[in-house]
């Protein structure tokens, strides 16, 4: 049987450079976890004595702090530098583009809109950094409730939005503002990952799916697969395999949420690769 | 007979200001047809030997010239004044606008796109301040074909364009480059003039609009009229009035396209108030 990997799948581009960045951070303290899967995290407290703190009141007297992906309110930092910490920044670059482009814009006269979930630790931050507040709306419902005071407009997106909503975001301020400056920061690593699903999906036989069964991406990928290939099946480690999945297949397709660590894909797949078909 | 003037009607506010700038200019050439009204500009020249030229080239040797609403060229701008011409700009403010944008934008590093009209002087106007040059499109399809060589796009509309077909070009651009800014240059007044036609229409017996047979937008008044009012009738002057179409009518509209002036508005409106009904 063979077996292909999708053409996207796994970390993205700011997890990978995290986890590398925290291997080289030996004894320093996370704010938050880095990632949304367990091993990986007893991984790196195991290894590199990388502890996870719940949140920054617990940071007070850490000597080494990690900031995640998803950054950090602007005080959380000031705070953080306060207390002496040394600050290691590991916010996906995707995320520092629309926190200088609120600082910068804010500055320039600008009111900030902000497409995405005013509860999420990236858009906090990100929302941080716009000097006079902005304004985060998930909808035009919502944004319609709100009356800006300018005629100048800056709008950027939480990173993991889907570009068509957020088209929609930006036409309503268009038809309404006079200047509308758009700084499209979505990033595409998620949908990569989906469109890569999908297209295995098409070809495989059978395809096993790793992540988290709670995480919310993996379960999208999981669905987009079966919606292609019946033979879909979402696993957790290499104990879930089932080999009566595999009966009589000739092409098996793997792919993996985006918080999945490559070594566990790779544990999965050598243990695909011993089954016979 | 109840006359009642639709809430918006004839002149925009730049047309009204060009005409005052030319009454108060004695002896001054336009480049170009202030206004597409030959009854206005027999007035002009009659009353204040204001001149109209085909074109710049026609300008040279003159002492005074009026730059009309849509503005000229950059390059003709300084033709003029090279030739020592006293250059009298009655290019509309909104109009101005954009080519204070397109310069500003485009000295900052932005690429312009224009949705226009490559061929209507307003645009050529406006395009000429692009120090680079820019993209004149119509349509999403037109620019579709065309590739940008950065990541900062700066777009503007001519005045008189739709906000859903600026709308469609704005999001064209924001689901491909990094940073879109859009100023929504869009002139209200000739919508203005549409939507208080259709209010008017809908209550009136018989509407009268006063504006060229040839002029587009006065045609388009008309229809919008005839939509709600069977009885309309579009005149040029006070001789194509007809006693008979006030015939047991009690309420009638009357509106103007944007190139006529309130002299012969207020002509027709006498004729029409003298008919007994």
């Amino acid at each position: 049987m063979e077996i292909r990997l999708a053409k996207s799948y796994g970390f993205c581009f700011g997890v990978k450079r995290a986890i590398k960045i925290a291997e080289n951070a030996s004894n320093a303290v996370t704010i938050g976890p880095l990632i949304h899967n367990n091993a990986e995290i007893s991984r790196l407290k195991d290894n590199f004595n990388v502890t996870t703190l719940h949140d920054i009141h617990e940071a007070k007297g850490a000597k080494k702090a990690i900031i995640r992906t998803h950054g950090i309110p602007k005080n959380d930092l000031e705070q953080l530098r306060a207390d002496k910490a040394e600050v290691i920044d590991a916010t996906c670059p995707y995320v520092t583009k629309p926190q200088e482009i609120c600082e910068k814009m804010s500055q320039e006269g600008y009111e900030i809109v902000i497409f995405g979930d005013a509860n999420h630790p990236e858009v906090k931050g990100v929302a941080s950094y716009a000097i006079h507040g902005a304004v985060v709306v998930q909808s035009v419902e919502e944004l319609s409730h709100v009356k800006l005071k300018g005629q100048k407009v800056s709008v950027v997106s939480q990173t993991t939005r889907k570009i068509n909503e957020f088209l929609e975001i930006t036409r309503y301020l268009e038809s309404r503002y006079k200047e509308v400056r758009i700084f499209n920061t979505i990033c595409n690593a998620t949908f990569e990952n989906q469109d890569a699903a999908k297209d295995l999906a098409k070809e495989a036989d059978v395809v096993v799916i790793i992540g988290g069964k709670n995480s919310s991406n993996t379960k999208q990928l999981h669905s987009i697969c079966k919606e292609y290939c019946e033979d879909s099946f979402l696993v957790e480690d290499e104990h879930d395999l089932d080999e009566k999945w595999f009966e009589g297949k000739h092409l098996c397709g793997v792919t993996a949420g985006a918080s999945t660590p490559d070594w566990i894909i790779e544990k999965i797949v050598g243990k695909i690769s011993k089954i016979k078909v």
